[in-house]
């Protein structure tokens, strides 16, 4: 693959070292943090890559908002690099390169959650390769891993903390800040934006799930089709109860194989302490990868930073180089499921008087949702009740719910996280 | 590569699924726990690897300890896979492979880590690729991970726990089991064997380190250059104070760069707790990979177990048939160092008197050792004095050890464990 260089080529200097090989030139779409730190690693790692390659690698033109020619860098390069973000002009930019024959190797999140399936199809037409690790929790390379895995392992599930910022202020919040304070720190040391809401709506790691179920189940999963929660409404003190019974709190991204089915989602959950996620944090990222023939695989790393990311997009052109990769396969067709089963922490306010728990459990109990666990705590006039549930289906929980709303002992909205416990399926 | 089928194939039935295209040829040599496991996982996963790879992959021929013909299997095969283990016959087998132009996959840790060079020489000579994601760290990728990382990111150091026999028996002993009875668990649960000493005297982790130094550093390591310590010595006590200074007690394997060096060893370390690999216990395997663009990443999952080994197996055949590898790089020049330096946990029996724990800090001085902290217990007429030192070079140590041992107040030889630190180097 790479097609022959045009005739638009300028600068045809030998590659360093001098190995006689020319260099293989790379069209670089963005020179923000990304792309500068890109150019960098690049410079520096020439020689080595030279020395397992035989051809060195080399940024053949740049383009900016400011400056730089699309065609003409198209023309001179390769295989091109797109670290732009956002959708247009990313899009149209990979796609043309991708008919004119070119590999193409891409950071953006954002494109490949809402239009995967369209630059897919243009690669596999083309015989090209579209290469996107750094889509996905920066510098670990966990795109690699489910490629590479998938023909030798079905996978059954992924858990994946996919969002370096919201993980940061859940450890902050489980040190005993609020929600409030803990993103002012995130704020502070450059781990949330000045907006925020893309990574605490939980919509950051649904575009990462999207681009992960995608590559571990074959089938077309779209970023509107991943339902997403986020952690603004967390309360501290669901998470003092939390330790209470033994839980951790983790912004999750789940993708799972059910029955015929498919199930994507993002969601805060409380981890039993011995889950491979629990020990995760700070500005970290991590994923685990379930499978019968495997068990489990954890990868961890460093969530997002310029130059981790950078180094995930000169392995993804090192290794369209070296041959490693394939085109996209063709979607397969899944289901994709809504209600899924799981078990739940609940949160009850509720007048302190005799029967109201023998109520609850009766109401929870004709919707089949049973109880793993209680904590009951006096607060004067009212009570909270504190319970695990086992695992039931969302929707019988919802109808639980609704109905305990009905009577006047209830003292405020009941709240709900799900619980992720060892043996989950 | 993978030369064409000669004329001694007996088998050409077309692909499962009818693709049309012809299946991939697959000689396999051993047929113990990994080899059946192997076959089976390929059986099922025929179909999927045709859907990904245009080609199904089968068994053309196995080989056993009682039946097959070496060279009538070659024959019949585009690819040989080793799953025998030891030296012999497996070493001839794969270089006769590779010299008729056959792609090999092996699992064998002892054959890579004491012939490594010489096979490396022999794909690289016949342009056929030699895969061996299985030899370390059953399912979780560290060899593609090292292999594939390489170009883009320079690596600094690898520790990894590669051994779960040994892993398994310290996270007893950490709940409170002596050596031999954590020896006799993991015996009876199958994570043992009869003779463990292959495990609990590091040798069997030295071979994998060998091998992962190879990978990422580029230099030829040798199992005969990696010093390996084992577990069989440690005391309960050493743990104890170990959990009072916050230290959690792991078998280590490190490889790293040192100026113009490279430094390999297996030893059994103090961990603090917040080091990625403190909180892996039980019978699993992982590798925590540093380098200055991406900081660090850690994979973890299960040790080998046969289905474990036989999917890594598997995957490699897969990244065969996809053309995603290479063959292995010529060897670099990296001097192997010895003395390195490092932090110690130091534990002295002493008499209870005055002027010994003076006496012990002025000596330790004299030779550059400086203290962290310091635990002192009374026994009676002696004392305990556990201490834990800033980084210092082995050879410092030992030196200052064996002035000690010429006081009448030393009770007992001095016992030392390196410690890990947060910033280690």
């Amino acid at each position: 693959m790479g097609a022959g260089v045009g005739a638009g080529v300028k600068d045809a200097t030998p590659a360093p070292g001098g190995g006689g090989a020319a260099p293989f030139r790379v069209g670089l779409l963005g020179h923000g943090t990304v792309g500068s730190a890109f150019a960098s690693l690049l410079e520096e790692r020439a020689g080595e890559i030279e020395r397992f390659n035989g051809r060195a690698p080399m940024i053949a033109g740049v383009l900016t908002r400011t400056r730089g020619d699309f065609d003409e860098i198209l023309a001179g390069a390769e295989l091109i690099v797109e670290v732009m973000g956002g959708i247009e002009p990313a899009r149209e930019h990979l796609l043309a390169a991708m008919r004119a024959g070119r590999d193409v190797v891409s950071a953006n999140k954002q494109l490949l959650s809402q239009h995967g399936e369209e630059l897919f199809a243009v690669a596999r037409e083309h015989g090209v390769l579209l290469r996107f690790e750094a889509a996905v929790a920066g510098a670990v390379p966990v795109v690699r891993l489910l490629e590479e895995s998938l023909a030798a392992t079905p996978i059954e599930r992924i858990h994946g903390i996919v969002n370096g910022t919201t993980n940061f202020i859940l450890s902050e919040m489980a040190k005993g800040s609020s929600y409030a304070q803990a993103l002012a720190e995130a704020q502070r040391l450059g781990y949330a934006e000045a907006d925020p809401s893309d990574d605490v709506s939980g919509r950051d790691a649904a575009a990462k799930m999207a681009i992960l179920a995608r590559l571990a189940f074959g089938a077309p999963v779209h970023l509107d089709d991943v339902p997403y929660e986020g952690i603004e409404h967390l309360q501290s003190d669901d998470l003092e109860y939390a330790r209470e019974l033994g839980l951790g709190l983790k912004l999750i991204g789940t993708a799972e194989r059910r029955d015929d089915g498919l199930s994507v989602r993002v969601y805060p959950a409380f981890l039993y302490a011995g889950h491979p996620l629990s020990s995760v944090s700070g500005p970290f990222n991590a994923v685990t990868v379930e499978s019968e023939a495997i068990t489990e695989i954890t990868m961890s790393g460093p969530g997002a930073g310029g130059r981790q990311t950078a180094s995930a997009v000169l392995g993804d052109v090192v290794s369209v180089m070296t041959g490693g990769a394939r085109p996209p396969a063709p979607p397969l067709e899944l289901r994709l499921l809504e209600d899924v089963p799981s078990a739940f922490y609940l949160h009850l306010e509720v007048a302190d008087r005799s029967g109201v728990l023998a109520t609850v459990t009766q109401v929870l109990g004709e919707q089949e949702v049973s109880i793993k666990s209680v904590l009951q705590r006096g607060l004067g006039e009212n009570a909270r009740l504190v319970m695990v549930t086992h695992q039931v289906a969302e929707s019988r929980l919802r109808a639980a719910l609704a109905r305990l709303e009905e009577f006047d002992f209830l003292r405020s909205t009941p709240r709900t996280i799900r619980v992720i416990e060892e043996e989950f399926g």
